[in-house]
């Protein structure tokens, strides 16, 4: 559930959203997207939580790795339906984790 | 609920958690940590959302302003306790924000 990430640098995509309640296709469209991350070349790990806010953070190895990811068609036609009906705000922050710290009982 | 943070660069600092069983004190020193982080300078915003793992954004001016609040008395109590009682695993990654997107309806 902790995305087990290496040791930094490495880069992080916090998507933090609003929902619409207009649900048609979200659900099954936000496990495919993570699916297909998954497979993506330099995808580290993801950890998304939902409640009111949703917090969606994946990991990666390079910039390079997330703007490939980006262009992806299937994750373009995703991203223009979140637009279109799931969303009522977003924002999308590209960051570069400098450091971390792991704590385990 | 979506930090309105300013252009960046700025500085995330992620926290994932996993909880224990015990509640004792958690819903208090939370809500305490975040009016207390809200003071200090240099911060910026926070989103936070928790069902089984928990992730709390906190947003930040500069690597300095997290290093002061690291070393806030109130802060390092409350973080002592959650090690003692309250997480049984957490993963905290200190990030520069280098870019940024928005979408609102």
């Amino acid at each position: 559930m902790i995305a087990n990430t290496p040791p930094p640098p490495y880069y992080a995509v916090i998507f933090s959203t609003l929902r619409t309640e207009i649900d048609k296709g979200y659900l099954e469209t936000a496990r495919h997207m993570e699916e297909l991350a998954k497979q993506q070349e330099g995808y580290l790990g993801i950890e998304s939580v939902r409640t009111d806010l949703g917090v969606t953070i994946s990991y990666w190895k390079s910039l390079d790795a997330i703007t490939k990811w980006k262009h992806n068609a299937q994750h373009k036609l995703a991203r223009e339906k979140g637009r279109k009906l799931w969303y009522k705000a977003y924002k999308l922050r590209i960051c570069k984790v400098e450091r971390d710290y792991d704590f385990n009982k």
